[in-house]
This record gives structure tokens, C-alpha cells and sequence, in this order.
């Protein structure tokens, strides 16, 4: 899980989309991140299919587990890349209250994941 | 575990499709399946949006659990009609074998389900 | 959800614990689920004792998913036992009522099961 | 979910338990975090005698849902210090090479828990 800082232009403070983080870190893994993501799209329609062809239920079960399985894959791709540069640059600031709201955030995160 | 995709919109009886499974229960349901299933296809291009837009990993992540939330519902809705069907019909057909084999292939659709 | 304990080895047919259930099925399993339980209850106890001995957490973390997946085989194997006796029960019943009821909570138990 | 840092006797270099790894943040946790796992071990003793007893196996399934949410809320205590400890300790010590180690070792220990 490569998650190489991005090369390309650190957006401006104050840009729409940057709103005080630093959330581009996964700007090299983009394509690969948006490549999975397309899968599990097909996926999901795959699924619809399945559905409308009257297919066998544990069948269609399969594939939501196969489905859901991708979805974690790039909720963990996310994760270790936001670890690695939002967190860290958090901790590395000498702002510890900073650290800790973002080390709460992440935990929160994994919370939410473990919850579904 | 076949998931081979059918063709045909409705497989007549004896037809290879149908290999004796009476997965038809969820007829009645399908609009409502199909609409969860358009509703978490439309948040995965959310998803690939939100990557696109270099958008926060935490919300993009909050998104990924909703989704995969949206698809254990799915599952357990098919689930449940499953066991009220196919499962039921195995078990009242007074063959003990095809009964017990149904309960074990919900039971490992179950697990596959919890291992995600 | 009735989890009130009976302090009686063998509730009598009729007696208020019994109430019209079959859960009687894993009897013959009890030996090799009681096994299984008293290891994750082992488990649980080397966890503490990890923890008391200063271990590393990712060592911890690791031991916690190998009891959370001890539970859930044991919650596996009472719910294919569950679907294989109580539930077919009630489908073999000829109460209609009585078999969607069942299945209601056999896939109600899967969802806390999926959310945890 | 207080990770407040000891104050107490920072484990001399070498030390057996030492290891070359700061797990020692949660010396200040370790009262609540072994009540916790007390309080676990005493659900996981009371599904036995659920079992022993023949209570209904819905009525246990439920309790091995609570019992594997207190392992998860353990876990991400644990997680939510280690990486406010133990990552951003790596993360600040200069090495980008164990900081990313760090990483990848509680983004691995996540999937562990995501996939029990």
C-alpha cells in the first residue's frame, strides 16, 4: 500500500478546499483509490443485476460480502495514508492539543468502521 | 458458489438457472432492493468524487461506512427472506439433508458477512 | 430478550424457563462449546495479564481480534444450530406466525452480531 | 477515553519488558483497562453457564454481541494510545523509516479487528 506523498502543488492556505488540512497527501494514490472504487461500483450494479435476474440469494450475499470487503480495503488505504501525513502532521506541529484531537479523530474513525 | 449471470429475465422451470432453488421470494421486494442498491451505487460515485475533489480522508471516510452499512442492510434483508423461504421450504420438503445443507449455506454466508 | 438466569440444571417441561422454546438442540454440543469458551475466557485473562506486564499494544490489539474471532465462532455455531432447531421448528409448525417471528429474531441477532 | 501519559517511573533501557518499544502509555490507564477485561472475562463465564443452563440461544447470542463490543472498545482505547504514544513518538523522533513502520503496523493491527 504505497501511499508516497504527492509531488504536486500544496494548495494555498485559505483555498476552498483546504479549509486549514492537509488531506492531499493521497494525491499520488488517486488513481489507484479512484480505480477501486470504479470496481465497487461495478460491483454494486452487478449486484442490481443479480437482483433483477431472480439470482440465487446467498449468491448475491457473496458479492455484497466481496463488495463490502473492497470498500474496507480503500477505507484502510485511507486510513494509513491520513496516519502517516494528517496525524503526523499534527504531532509533528508541537501543538499537542492539535495531536490529540486528530489522534481522537482517526480513533473515532476506526470506531465507526468497526460499527458496521 | 455460483454466481454465474443469467440472461434470461425469467429462467423457466428446470432451466440451469433455477436448479431447484426457489429464489424468487424476494419478487415482491425487489423495487425496494433496487432502490437501497441505486442509493449506495449513486454514494460510491460520491466517494470517488470526494477523492477527486481532494476532500477530507475522515469525511471520505465516515462516506465508506455508510455504504458498507447500506450493504450489510441489503444483505440482511435478503437474508432474512432467505431463511423465511428458501431455508423454510428445505425444511418443511421432509428432506433432512437439503435442510440441513441450506442452514449451513446461510450459516457460511453469515460468517463470510462478519468477516468483512 | 429474556437473558434471566435459571438456577435450575434441567427446567422441566412447562417450567417458566422453558417456555415453548427448543433450546435444548446444543446439548450434545455443550461439551465442545463449553471448551471453546473457557479458552477465550483463558484468552481474556492472558489479555489482563498482558496489559499488567506492560505489552506492546499492537501485541494486545492482536490477541483482542483473536478472542473477538473465538466469539464469533462460537456465535456461528449457535446460530447454524439455532436455524437447524428452533427455527425450523416453528416453520415445521404449520404457524405461520410463529416461523416469521423466529426468523425475525434469528436475523435480528445477526444484525447485532454484524454491528458489534 | 482519558490516555492521560504515567507519570510513573519511566522503564529503564534494557529493561526485559523494554523491547526498544514505549508501551508504557497506558500504565495510567490500566485500572479501568483491567476492569474492563474483568468485567469481560465475568460475561464470558456467565454465557457459559447460559449454556450450562440450556438458556435460549438468541438470549446468548446477545450476549456474545456485548461481550465482543466491550473487546472492541478495549481495543480501540488501546489504539487510540498507541497512536497518541507509540506512532507519534516514531513520528516526531526524526526516522521517517519507523515512523512508517509504525504506521503500517497499527493500520495492519485495524484489519485485524475489521475482518473478526
Amino acid at each position: 500500500m504505497a501511499n508516497e506523498p504527492t509531488d504536486t502543488a500544496e494548495p494555498t492556505e485559505g483555498s476552498p478546499a483546504h479549509d486549514g488540512h492537509d488531506h492531499y497527501w493521497y494525491h499520488g494514490d488517486k488513481a489507484a483509490i479512484t480505480r477501486r472504487l470504479k470496481r465497487i461500483e461495478g460491483q454494486i450494479r452487478g449486484i442490481q443485476r443479480m437482483v433483477d435476474d431472480d439470482q440465487y440469494c446467498i449468491d448475491i450475499l457473496t458479492q455484497i460480502s466481496a463488495s463490502t470487503k473492497g470498500l474496507q480495503a480503500v477505507a484502510l488505504n485511507l486510513l494509513e495514508g491520513h496516519l502517516a501525513h494528517c496525524v503526523a502532521e499534527a504531532q509533528t506541529s508541537g501543538d499537542p492539543t492539535a495531536a490529540e484531537a486528530k489522534v481522537k479523530e482517526a480513533s473515532d474513525a476506526v470506531a465507526r468502521l468497526l460499527r458496521t
